[in-house]
């Protein structure tokens, strides 16, 4: 947990110039994807992904809207930078392939703040098996902006919309939710004591929740779990609002109903620990907590057996006709609509 | 001339959300090419190039460093953004097909005014035949922030590197150059005078200068042109940055020397008024002045009598050993080692 940007050495970025920043940050760019023809240094980067369909998203994130430099390490803001957009490639049920990414920053930023975030976006490539292809580094008058555009393969026509739902599908999570949205919490609030007191933050026992929050992980292994076995989802997408949000986008977008149960939801015992000393009430955690970057998706009930296999999956509930609305029903029996109220209600 | 941002209406962005400001900005999105398998409104877009290589190429623009919206219109910004990306997928000899679009805004900007942003990007989409595919919209606490990444395809391997340029190519450049730095120069004064005195910009007669700088276009007809003649080129790049500092990398990125000539470099007539009036070096301004978004590409000596039939392409000079340096020999016959100044240097 960085409360500053901890500098033993300070290179201004100026002393490098653009394109020397640019040779300084890709000169250990490792090439792993044969469709990547030709990577950074030219106009554009080439790709052949060889007969498979190409897919492509984009993230935009602004310090003071998506991050906190306060309580966000700079390593860990690279790595989840590019988690959040392999993130989508992986709900279209693709696999990501390459990344561009694209920087402005103020001098306020030296040279070794810039390694410790390309040390981040170069370990979320290796982990995930994705080449940096491009970008542009430019300076910003205040504040950090990072862009990513992120691009995938896909076997023709295996995608996976968020329309494909269909009537008796059931509807199922990949891990568990709620934890991002309690990491922010806890770092938020020790901001403000650390702002009002100069009190160093007290994180004992909240590893799993802040870790949450700043070192998110996309969900590879669902996919290549689908792969193995030969499921293809009705419809995914990826938690990044909360669940409640992306279920009625797939509700909407496939002209479906739905039918969650509370207490199938999964809710880590660490996170729901934690919900109870807030008095907060875990499930609308789940619901409404956003980041947590798991899959939400619907399957046909004839892969009902293979999903059990994956004990990463849980299903939450099933797909009903539009006209029976999108419920939740509570712990107690209680049948309550789902509403998308997003982080602020949950306070 | 916008010194100001003209709102009749003005409705604020809040009032639409997230995804309602989505589905508004892109309820008139059409799609023109075979290749956009699926748009707008899903995790990611799924394109297929049907065995033709994917070009990718990413800019960020930053409000006070890349525009000022004090005089330019949201529209010309918009289709400049897009024309900006485009360029570099053209000068990968490449047909741009896809972008995606990310915005950051304050709560300055009302939804009228991002109308008018939109229309310029889809009057770009337009005019080169592309297809908005994706993007994010998000808030800044401060400033306009826009990154865009277009996507385009090329025959495979077909595509042109700054890396091919051999002994005795010749060094061809498209259109004139110098006229966009001209035009950010008068700007410039006008906005200045205007700050200080109130007094409205004088433009009167610099129509082609300012219109080089706020309105350019990408060179799709020179790579159309190639195509109808079997041109390839042996290295190619746009120049954004400046001749001098295009030239250079072509020459460091092929291991080769190059000689220009002053005489032959293609500089309008109004921009070469104009210069002498500021006592600029209208040479200056064209190996200088950057954002003129034409074509620098050098041509094998066989292909000499195909690219004179083009009266929108001027050989500039040739390319020698690397030993011989990079040089430019001027109208009174001295030899000077070309340098990469940038801007400032010519005020």
């Amino acid at each position: 947990m960085a409360f500053d940007i901890m500098e033993n050495q300070r290179t201004e970025i100026s002393s490098l110039g653009e394109f020397g920043l640019i040779d300084h940050l890709t000169k250990n760019n490792e090439t792993r994807n044969v469709s990547t023809v030709l990577s950074v240094g030219d106009d554009a980067a080439v790709i052949d992904h060889f007969g498979r369909q190409t897919v492509i998203t984009t993230d935009l994130l602004v310090e003071g809207i998506h991050f906190d430099l306060m309580y966000t390490p700079l390593k860990h803001l690279g790595y989840k930078s590019v988690v959040v957009n392999i993130s989508d490639i992986y709900a279209m049920n693709a696999t990501p392939t390459q990344i561009v990414v694209s920087i402005a920053i103020s001098s306020r930023f030296s040279v070794e703040a810039l390694n410790e975030f390309y040390e981040g976006i170069y370990a979320a490539c290796e982990k995930y098996g994705i080449d940096l292809v491009g970008g542009d580094t430019t300076s910003s008058n205040k504040g950090f902006v990072i862009s990513i555009t992120a691009m995938g393969e896909v076997v023709p026509n295996n995608y996976v919309k968020r329309s494909g739902a269909q009537k008796n599908d059931l509807v199922c999570v990949s891990g568990e939710l709620g934890g991002a949205f309690l990491g922010l919490t806890i770092l938020e609030r020790e901001k403000k004591i650390f702002e009002q007191t100069g009190a160093q933050p007290d994180l004992e026992g909240q590893a799993y929740i802040v870790g949450r929050l700043l070192k998110p992980e996309a969900r590879k292994d669902i996919i290549e779990f689908f792969a193995e076995q030969e499921i293809l989802p009705t419809s995914m997408m990826d938690i990044s609002d909360g669940l409640s949000s992306e279920m009625l986008h797939i509700c909407k977008q496939s002209n479906v109903g739905c039918l969650l149960y509370e207490d199938k939801l999964p809710v880590n015992e660490e996170a729901k620990q934690f919900a109870y000393k807030l008095e907060f009430d875990p499930t609308a955690c789940a619901l409404s907590g956003g980041e947590d970057y798991e899959l939400l998706f619907t399957i046909s009930q004839p892969d009902y057996e293979k999903i059990g296999q994956n004990s990463a999956i849980t299903i939450i509930g099933y797909i009903t006709e539009p006209g029976e609305g999108k419920n939740i029903i509570t712990r107690g029996g209680s049948k309550y609509e789902l509403v998308a109220q997003g982080w602020n209600h949950i306070k």
